[in-house]
C-alpha cells in the first residue's frame, strides 16, 4: 500500500475567512481554517478526507482497546422501532429523539443510544451463564435533536460515538466489568496524552446505579466539575443537592475541591436491571433463569477529537489569545499524517533532483508504518510555492514531524527536521527522519544536533 | 494483535428453526441459521460480530481499490437538508425518501444517496482545473423507505453502501473517469470470484447520460437482463421500448440474447451537469469559470455480500434444492475467518495436550496475516462437543480451511486439513496448515497427500 499522499491530490481548501458566530470555538475554527470539516446544516457536518484519517486512527485505537477487553464489534440499526422505545419508557422521556414515520405509518426514532435495541437482541439469545460476561460495541452515527447545536463537533445533531453494552450474571461481576471498562477508558485517554478527569456523575435519563464521566478541561465545557485538589478525584456539580456537599471519596484527602469547567467525552453507567427486566433479558444460570445485569459505556469519537484539539492547541500556545492560535495540536497518534516531507520550489537553486527525491522516498518508505493507514506520509508537492508559504500550511495542519528536503552545497542532506511538538528544528539524515516518522513517541530528538534557525545551518 | 478468536467467546447463536416467509431466500436463511444477522424491524437488521468481520474485509478491499483510483474517503451526513433536495428537484420525486422534522420544524431526509450534499460542498470550494479530476467516496448507512423490504439484506430499508462522486473538467475527461471506475468495479467483482454482468441500464431518477449496472445472476433478482450469448455484453430489459429491440453493442456479434434474472450490486452513472448546474458547482478553468462534469458510482456492500452468498452457496451444491443447503460459501477473501482450528474433545484418547496446542498455536500465529483483521483464525474450543458436531457448525459458517488437531498414535501430526471449497480433505503438517491459512488463494492443495475420508488415514 502506498506510503505517500501528495498534497496536490488531497482535498483541502482552507477557509480564509472564518465567520465569527455564537458557536465558534477554537477547535471548530481550526478545523475550518485547515479545511477539515464543513457544516451541512446546524449541528450536521461533512467530515473531509483529512479528518477521516484522524477519525479512522482513533477508531483503530478504540477497537484495539475494546478487543483487549474481549468485546466484540457489531452494528445496530439507526432506525429504532417505536415499540422497543415505548417498552423501556423512553419514547416520550428522551426529549432529544428525532422521530419519523415510514410510508406504512410505522414510527421510528433515530437512535441516540442503543440500550433498547441491544437488550432486546441479547434477551432473544437464550444465553448460558458460560457465555458471560458478554461485551458488545459499535462505532456508528448517533443522532440527537439538540435545541442549540454549537461549538462545531462538540455539540452536534449527528455525530460518531462508540457505544458498548455489557451483560453479566450478577451485580458483583457487573461491577468488575464496569471497573475494567473504566480502566480501559482511563488508559485510552492517557495514551492520547489528554488530561482528563474521571468524575462521579448523575446517571440521568439512561438510568442505573453508578455512573462516571470522563471530562477534558475546556473553556467551552458545559459541565462544572468539583475536583479534589489533593487526590484528583471529583464529581459533576450536577450531583450537588442544594446545601448538601459531596465529600471527596478518598477519606484520607483534604476535601478541598476546585471547580473547573469540563467537556464530557465518555461515560460509564452501571445499569443493573433497568433494561434487562423491561425486555425480559435472561440467561440460563445454575439455578434456572436469571435476569442479566447490564452496563453501558459511551465514547464520543468526533467530540473527543474536537475537545482534545480544543485543549491541546490552546495549551501549546499559552501566551496567545484563542483568536490568534492558528496551528492544530492533535492528541497523540491522531494527526492525519505521521510526517510531512516539504519539497523546495522546483526552480530554486537548491531544489533536489528527481533521482535524489526518489532515492529519499525509497528510504523513507522502507519503514514499519501502520498498514491500516496507507498514505501516512504527506508530501507537500505544490509547485511554485515558496518553502515558507508551504510551511505555514503544514504547521497549521499540526503534523508532528516536518522534513524539509533541499540540496545543500552540492550534497544530499543533512535535512532540516522540525519537531512541531517541542518547537525545535534539527539537522537530520534521511535515516533519522525515518526513525522520527516511524516511532514519533519514542524518538529521542535530543540525540540530533540542534539547528540554528537564524541561519538554517547545522550547529551541533 | 491477537491472531485467534475463540468460539466460546464469540457471539453466535444459530437459529435452529427458521420461519419460512415471503421474504425468505437462501442467503437470508443461511445468515440466520449461522447466527450472523437478525431483524430489528422490517428491512432493518442487526449485523452481528461475525458478519461485521465480513463487512470490514469487504470495506478494506473496496477502500484499497478506490485509493488506487486516487479517490479520497470522506463522510457525508445522514440528515439531508430539505433545501438542497428541493433545489435539485428530488425532494418530491425520490419516492422512497424517509423524511423527518427537527424540534424547530426544519425538515430533513435520511439521504439514500448524496448527489445534492457532495455537489453543494464541491461547488463551495472554488476548485481550479488543476484539482481535477476529483474523486470522493464514503462508506455509510443509507436509507430507503421500501414499500416491501424483503430477501433479508438484499432489499432493506437501512443498508451499507459505498457511494463515490467524480468531478471532471470536460465531458471527455468525465467519460475517462467513468471508464476507470467501471473497470475497477469489474476487477473488484472478479477478485471476489463473483460471476457478474455489466449491463447498459436506465439512468432513472438519479439522471445522467450513460449508466451501467453490475448484476450477479440470482433466482431472487428483481431485474431481467438481456445478455448476448456470444460476447457477454447486455442491457437491462427495462431499456426495451415496446417493439424496439436493442441490439448487441458489439456489431460483430450474433445478437442472440438470453434473458436472465439478476440482482444489482453496483451502478455507474455519467451525470454530466445534472447536479453541478443546479448547485452552480464550477471550477476555475483556463477560460474562466466552467461547470463541473460529474459521475456517480454506487456499490451496495451489505447487498453484495448477500447476493454473493446467495449465488455461491447455491452454485456449490448444484444437486441440492435451496431448502437443503446449509453451508455458506463466501466471496473470495470475505469469510469471517481465514481458517479454523477444531480441537478434539478434551476427554478423548487422542486429544492434544496443552503444551502441544500451545506449540502449534505459536507456529500458526507466526504468519503474515493481515493486521487489519485481528483474531482471523477461529479456534473451536467448545468443551464437551464431539468433533463431528463441531465440524457441522464450522462447515455451516463456510470458513475455507478447517484444521482438525488431534494426536495420532502418540505423535503430533499430521493433521487433517479440510479444503471446504474443493470438498477435499488432506493430511498436512502444521506448516502446511499455516501456508493454507496464510494465502488461501495461492495455496496449491495438490501438493498435499490425499486423505482417505473412509478411515481418516493419509494415503498419499
Amino acid at each position: 500500500m502506498a506510503t505517500y499522499s501528495f498534497l496536490t491530490r488531497c482535498l483541502r481548501k482552507p477557509t480564509a475567512v472564518f465567520r465569527t458566530s455564537h458557536d465558534a470555538c477554537l477547535s471548530h475554527r481550526l478545523f475550518c481554517y485547515a479545511g477539515l470539516i464543513s457544516q451541512s446544516s446546524p449541528g450536521v457536518f461533512v467530515l473531509w478526507p483529512m479528518f477521516m484519517r484522524v477519525l479512522n486512527k482513533l477508531g483503530a485505537i478504540v477497537q484495539t482497546k475494546m478487543s483487549s477487553l474481549g468485546a466484540q464489534m457489531l452494528l445496530l440499526p439507526t432506525l429504532g422501532d417505536e415499540r422497543i422505545w415505548t417498552k423501556s419508557g423512553r419514547w416520550n422521556d428522551a426529549g432529544q429523539l428525532f422521530k419519523l414515520y415510514d410510508r406504512n405509518g410505522k414510527q421510528y426514532c433515530l437512535q441516540p443510544t442503543h440500550e433498547e435495541e441491544i437488550t432486546s437482541l441479547v434477551g432473544s439469545l437464550e444465553l448460558s451463564y458460560k457465555d458471560l460476561p458478554l461485551l458488545l460495541y459499535q462505532i456508528s452515527n448517533k443522532f440527537r435533536d439538540e435545541l442549540r447545536p454549537r461549538y462545531g463537533l462538540i455539540r452536534c445533531r449527528e455525530f460518531i460515538m462508540k457505544d458498548m453494552y455489557s451483560f453479566d450474571k450478577c451485580p458483583n461481576s457487573a461491577l468488575d466489568t464496569y471497573h475494567s471498562v473504566s480502566d480501559a477508558y482511563s488508559e485510552l485517554l492517557s495514551d492520547l496524552r489528554l488530561p482528563y478527569h474521571k468524575v462521579l456523575a448523575c446517571a440521568g435519563p439512561i438510568g442505573g446505579h453508578l455512573s462516571h464521566e470522563y471530562h477534558i478541561p475546556s473553556s467551552v465545557g458545559e459541565d462544572i466539575l468539583c475536583i479534589c485538589q489533593r487526590c484528583g478525584k471529583g464529581y459533576n456539580a450536577e450531583l450537588e443537592d442544594g446545601a448538601e456537599r459531596i465529600v471527596c471519596t478518598d477519606s484520607s484527602c483534604s476535601h478541598e475541591f476546585q471547580k473547573i469547567r469540563g467537556s464530557e467525552v465518555g461515560h460509564c453507567f452501571l445499569l443493573g436491571r433497568r433494561y434487562s427486566s423491561c425486555f425480559d433479558a435472561n440467561y440460563h444460570g445454575l439455578d434456572g433463569k436469571q435476569t442479566l445485569e447490564m452496563g453501558c459505556y459511551g465514547l464520543g469519537l468526533t467530540r473527543l477529537v474536537a475537545v482534545g484539539v480544543e485543549y491541546l492547541s490552546a495549551a501549546a500556545f499559552p501566551d496567545l489569545p484563542n483568536e490568534q492560535i492558528s496551528e492544530i495540536r492533535w492528541p497523540q497518534g491522531l494527526a492525519p499524517y505521521r510526517g510531512c516531507v516539504v519539497l523546495q520550489k522546483e526552480t530554486a537553486k537548491n531544489a533536489m533532483t528527481a533521482e535524489e527525491l526518489n532515492s529519499i522516498f525509497g528510504i523513507l518508505a522502507d519503514a514499519n508504518y501502520d498498514l491500516r493507514f496507507p498514505g501516512d506520509i504527506l508530501v507537500d508537492d505544490r509547485p511554485g510555492l515558496s518553502l515558507g508559504r508551504k510551511l505555514v500550511d503544514i504547521r497549521r495542519l499540526g503534523i508532528p514531524w516536518i522534513a524539509i528536503l533541499k540540496s545543500s552545497a552540492g550534497s544530499v542532506g543533512p535535512f532540516e527536521l522540525i519537531d512541531l511538538h517541542r518547537g525545535r528544528s534539527h539537522a537530520a539524515t534521511v535515516h533519522e527522519i525515518r526513525s522520527a516518522f516511524e516511532q514519533p513517541t519514542l524518538f529521542d530528538s535530543s540525540v540530533l544536533p540542534e539547528w540554528d534557525m537564524s541561519n538554517r545551518k547545522a550547529t551541533g
